[in-house]
């Protein structure tokens, strides 16, 4: 077992409806020793991938994409949910479905920030139904740029986000892959990885 | 002038309606060795009060928090601006205005996190009406615990809220405290500090 799910063992909270509460450590109060630790490994996991720009959704996937940003010496930018009149017009533009909120923002990137010469590693803290991680893909595509590949601190296994995202090509690591959960008993049962 | 005014100077644009945008460097797309810089400096200039816990409000204020946060070694916590179904019943709120966006939020925290035994350092990216920073002072005081001090990457001095917030009596550290700023010629004053 990983640092991650050991951690996740130790404070994570099942809830029903297939809720994994995490935010003791990791997208409300944060550990930043934790969040240190998780920038090193993905940047030890995609130490052969030639890296120009993180980028990741706001806001706790920022916590996640900060160190990550740090360890490869790149600029971090994060995906707004909502046009903020600070952003101009001209701007990358995908819908996604959150599913925490139960809702559906547009997710938006500067054109500024994102061309065709970037090479783009995508960070968040959840993997789910993959609405999130397939609207990032997008925009870094409609910029012409490249996916290097994709770093999630908590995939839920056990919806179809992953498994969609792997079979399209993409390198997607996920530190933490949990198969099931069990809200009775707060049982977990992460996926073995090598 | 600082490094941060400094990087104003260079990357700020100032638009129409006292808008200074700074999306190339601190709040879109972002800067991670300037705002490890900026960490050590709040770091700097907090050194002799007793932090257990920094706060912000998302989504950039988690970026200038994050570095903050590792260098006094204490939990990150954010405050976030809409009720989330992972968030329990059990928490802080205060309404807040959005300059930025125009609208009211309810920003809240979970009970959980801030105790009457916590000494808080507040954090924000921007500092115009002040409403976030009071909303966030107010959450602190409504758990009984210590506001040590707010820090801010950049003030709009010819707004009031530094000024209130200085009259209740907070050690307020903004980097940049912008006296005016002119669309017209793209100008821009800071204001002395020592």
């Amino acid at each position: 077992m990983n640092f991650l799910e050991q951690r996740i063992l130790k404070d994570g909270v099942v809830k029903p409806g297939n809720v994994l509460k995490v935010d003791s450590f990791l997208n409300h109060q944060m550990d930043i020793a934790l969040l240190d630790e998780i920038g090193e490994e993905f940047h030890r996991r995609f130490a052969d991938k030639h890296v120009t720009k993180v980028l990741t959704i706001e806001a706790s996937g920022i916590a996640i994409a900060y160190p990550v940003a740090r360890c490869f010496g790149v600029p971090l930018l994060f995906a707004k949910k909502s046009k903020s009149v600070n952003i101009d017009g001209d701007m990358y533009v995908a819908e996604v479905e959150s599913f925490t909120h139960k809702n559906k923002n547009q997710v938006i990137v500067s054109k500024r920030f994102l061309t065709k010469e970037d090479h783009v590693l995508i960070i968040d803290d959840f993997l789910a139904n993959g609405c999130a991680l397939k609207g990032l893909i997008s925009i870094v595509e409609s910029a012409g740029a490249t996916v290097e590949g994709l770093g999630i601190a908590i995939e839920k296994g056990f919806q179809c986000g992953g498994k969609q995202i792997r079979e399209l090509g993409y390198q997607l690591e996920s530190l933490a892959i949990v198969d099931s959960m069990d809200a009775q008993n707060g049982g977990l049962v992460f996926r073995e990885q090598k």
